[in-house]
């Protein structure tokens, strides 16, 4: 019996709990079931659900597809989780045996944001055929959250999707950890006592995760000439030839102005920030004691991280955040998504903008009271039962801001009905969950 | 507001009856949502359910994903309801209004055979690239229910997706309505005492259910030389020129050895069954009086029949079936669906046979006792608590039969089972319905 433990000893777990927990589920094996919303027990519900009452449903939906589609469908609260299995968490291109995280996102979609989500492993690895095989389903969705897909096909496939479609298009690994990674970093930021506009950064990989958390640094208000990211080549600038993609190129353009082709070793003296989205003992005791006062260091990598929580703080590290949950900080991207689709799909946004993940991610920091930071307490449990709610409002406010929404929503009556979703499904159907094991029927 | 009645009294709804159906179902309007099968409280669920956790059980699949996949996941339960909309009910080429009769058949398939159902309408008009995308997202199901698409196109798909997947592949608006149709002139057989191996049959519409019928009239024992079937050009034979595709020169090459290019009027002269799935009015007294002792009128074309029951009896029918539910004898392809799939995917099904349609058809008919037969109970309501479960094993049975199988399950288990899984189904979820036009949270 192989065991596992996600850390120290919070949470332990063997991989017999894994499989126990993917097959005891009756009616069937793995996580998502699909149930009627509606009555069907009547021969007058079969006429109402289906043919022949239904054409009146379908001939309104014609007339108007525009107001009516989301009215008399489930579309508008509809995500599509997709990937093509390129990039299975650290498992690599592993194709359709990707289904489980897949299932796994789809509950937490539903669970923590009331968002009804389709998994999907698509058998196609070709970025442009992926897209066509996307935009041919994408009328049945509010929403498209693109998945462990490899780089740089996840760039190309998220920025086409996003401007040839008219509904959100995500690509999580790419915009919620970087989200939740700028959510930690303001928390930590309160606490140190520094200015955005002031610090110097480090971000060593420039993947999905570190090119979003270098453009959302840039956003939040960190200037170009503060910060250097790394790829496995040394740092990036405009202009350089090796490992260099369109993507990193873009980014590039707007940092590391003097072009330096220094070390990582040089490279973290006196800087205030350093993040890791790369890999187990990318980072050293000697990188965390030459930087500023009051070190930050995220090292996010999975599952080990790029320098253990011990040795940082040795080093003099005041605030260390993680991936894994065994440690205080976790940086999960489960605070992210459900609450961002929430909100997008509440106001029926055309899309995710800038402004409305930089409000996801203040929303998410400021679930903590500025009274209650700790370095030890930079960042909210996805468990909370405010920080959803919240976070959708503040997207959607943002959306609204930004003129993306399509409908007459509020901020605040998405708070209310985000509260109000997410308390239906707990109340009837979350605990339906125990049964299953041994089904009295 | 517009009134409509299917039929005379039975079944009476308004348009508002039917845009209410749609709209007030709490979390939100359409008819189906998606839920977690396991439980999402803790940070160890999380753990379990996704990253980190999960990827024991990608590996898993990652290692045997032929026996694997179906094991810790949902796809083996787990079915797409796909149409590209180019033939919605009566409705024509509507495109994206026709998801609320993907919808519709969705929540059937949940609450009559307790399939975990995907509604789609396909942006993709084209039959080839139609195909590609739904190859490309098979690996994500057990089956495919191809639906509403035009003809001659839905052949060709239907064979090109049934010979390139390994999973069934079905096409309802052919053979659901060839099953039941079946189903209910078994029945009718017994009571006019009449050997199908002797009698004389006209099928009037050469479209996806008439085909299918054909077929399943000579697979079932019917005589090439006594079955005729009927388009707007006349009947079909081989060689024919005009009207012909090669789906239609298929069937002709086993019927109308002589080649006869009669009338209709001509063609019902001393034949005992006449079915219509063609359009209304079809049919005239004069033919059902020219037909043999004892007619058999089939008048399936919606919402209006070929020939009103009422003008088919007094013209001398014994036995009358439409499409509806206020008239006697409904052949209402719900009967077929969602036991149909629960079978094969119970027994994983490679493909649905021809056998295993016919089982179909005979387990629907077997429903009601012979000796509870009667010329206005030709057919079970699809309510029936039985019919379902013995559909379901009888299907497993002719899978296992013609070794299609791919699990041990044995058509006792499949019976058992399906019994078990509606039961949970109609004791845990099907309650709520009634909670969510006012949702006390």
């Amino acid at each position: 019996m192989e065991e596992h433990t996600d850390g120290k000893a919070k949470v332990h777990y063997t991989s017999e709990d894994v499989l126990e927990y993917h097959t005891s589920n009756f009616p069937g094996n793995g996580k998502v079931e699909i149930i009627s919303k509606t009555s069907v027990k009547t021969i007058r519900d079969l006429t109402l659900a289906y043919s022949p009452g239904v054409a009146v449903a379908c001939r309104e939906i014609e007339k108007d597809p525009y107001n009516n589609l989301p009215k008399y469908t489930n579309v508008a609260n509809q995500v599509a989780v997709i990937s093509n299995g390129t990039r299975i968490l650290g498992l690599g291109d592993i194709g359709v045996a990707g289904i489980p995280v897949m299932e796994g996102k789809a509950i937490l979609f539903k669970v923590l944001g009331a968002v009804d989500a389709f998994p999907f492993v698509l058998n196609e690895k070709d970025p442009d055929r992926f897209i066509e095989h996307v935009k041919a389903m994408a009328q049945n969705f509010g929403g498209i959250n693109l998945e462990d897909i490899r780089k740089p096909d996840c760039f190309y496939i998220e920025r086409t999707l996003d401007k040839e479609l008219d509904i959100p298009v995500f690509h999580d690994d790419q915009w919620g950890t970087a989200i939740v990674t700028m959510a930690g970093l303001f928390n930590s930021l309160k606490i140190v006592d520094k200015d955005i506009r002031e610090i110097k950064v480090v971000v060593n990989g420039a993947g999905a995760a570190g090119l979003a958390i270098a453009r959302m640094l840039l956003d939040a208000g960190v200037k170009g000439e503060n910060l250097m990211v790394f790829d496995r080549h040394g740092p990036i600038y405009s202009g350089r030839i090796e490992g260099m993609d369109p993507y990193k190129e873009e980014i590039a353009q707007q940092i590391n102005p003097k072009k330096l082709d220094i070390s990582l070793d040089e490279a973290t003296n006196g800087i205030d920030v350093l993040i890791g989205v790369s890999n187990k003992n990318a980072f050293t005791k000697a990188h965390v004691s030459s930087m500023n006062d009051n070190p930050i260091v995220f090292g996010l990598a999975n599952p080990d991280p790029e320098i253990s929580p011990k040795d940082a703080i040795d080093a003099g590290a005041v605030i260390v955040a993680t991936g894994r949950s065994d440690y205080a900080n976790q940086i999960n991207n489960v605070l992210g998504f459900p609450a961002i689709f929430r909100g997008a799909l509440d106001i029926r946004a055309k899309r995710i903008t800038e402004n409305m993940r930089v409000a996801a991610a203040k929303a998410i920091a400021s679930a903590i009271p500025e009274e209650n930071l700790d370095v030890n307490h930079i960042i909210v449990k996805p468990t909370d039962p405010e920080v959803m709610p919240r976070e959708a409002m503040a997207v959607a406010k943002a959306g609204i801001e930004d003129g993306v929404n399509q409908n007459d929503m509020t901020p605040e009556e998405v708070y209310e009905l985000t509260k109000k979703r997410i308390a239906f499904y707990n109340k009837h159907f979350a605990t339906v969950v125990s049964l299953r094991k041994n089904p009295d029927v």
